[in-house]
């Protein structure tokens, strides 16, 4: 029998990912179920909705409302919440360089940084510049990682990543699927996801 | 100091409303929150965002999940679910005779048992006759209280109810508005609404 496993579905400049991203390891731990962390590019998805940008822009009543409920739960978490403006940002460069990294050994603590910069202290994550302060500081030399994560193989993998997310029907994030393709779609279903990774 | 209260704004055609109208009653007990049934005409609301059906309509892949979750959430809670077709039904009906009793002793149990009737044994709720058989099923003697709904005086409750609802930017359905003003959208963010309640 293998450890049950659940894929992490996410897009950077998803702002309900942020929280999600930050309780997943602690939470997959307790659990016993091992977490694949897989960036996509949610844009892609909603262009095919004909929606030209976050669906909390074009409905101001529930963008509204989510940002609310956002600083509401960090609060809970105790976790720093600043809102980011721009808001969507553009997150292709940063999930280029996320699959860089889990393919090696800093990927998972760069994608938490990215989301912390991001929410937790405002800051522009769609740049080189900004992708290249975090890998600093992580102690990982940026410029052949951005060189890597703007081959054609790389530009390939997200655009496959997208593909497939895209294929199992996934609409929004964070999204979580079980190796059985049972889907959970919010950071408030986290919980149930992984009980169901483990009796699945 | 007054009790804690608590505002709970649904509609009957909404699939989220159905577990949180089942559940409610027991945890603001527990909680010690008094609530306030609302019912509201979300349809309305979504025209003038220019949808013509429920989102989960017009966004399949969404519609797809929702049902597969609300399917999940009603074996956690050891709650019949059955998928009623078709899908969303008129609730106009419903919120006007649930508006006559609220006002009287017998509203809140008309609302969950269309939410049961909806929703766990998939009955058509949207005419006259389906009205009449769950007030009957109530003790309640339909005609007169079907003659009360259809009065100009219950139409315009109704009307300024739902005009209520979207002077809070309430954008769907259920949606907890506690006395303070704090908004919490959706089954999953009931216990937390709650918990605000009793603090503010």
């Amino acid at each position: 029998m293998t450890a049950p496993a659940l894929d992490f579905w996410f897009d950077f400049a998803s702002t309900y990912s942020y929280p999600a991203a930050l309780r997943i390891g602690a939470l997959a731990e307790e659990a016993g179920v091992s977490i694949n962390f897989r960036p996509f590019l949610l844009g892609s998805i909603f262009k095919a909705q004909g929606w030209t940008t976050s669906p909390f822009n074009l409905l101001p009543a529930k963008g509204g409302y989510m940002w609310r409920d956002l600083e509401r739960i960090c609060a809970d978490l105790a976790i720093p919440f600043v809102r980011p403006d721009p808001f969507p940002q553009n997150s292709l460069l940063a999930a280029r360089v996320a699959l860089v990294g889990l393919r090696e050994s800093w990927g998972e603590e760069f994608c938490l940084e990215v989301f912390r910069s991001q929410f937790g202290e405002g800051q522009r994550i769609d740049t080189a510049d900004a992708t290249s302060k975090i890998l600093a500081r992580l102690g990982v030399a940026p410029e052949p990682v951005l060189k890597t994560a703007q081959s054609d193989g790389s530009k390939a993998a997200l655009r496959d990543q997208t593909t497939e997310a895209e294929r199992y029907g996934i609409f929004g994030a964070p999204t979580f699927m079980t190796a059985d393709g049972e889907m959970f779609w919010g950071n408030d279903r986290l919980e149930r996801a992984l009980r169901w990774a483990k009796q699945a």
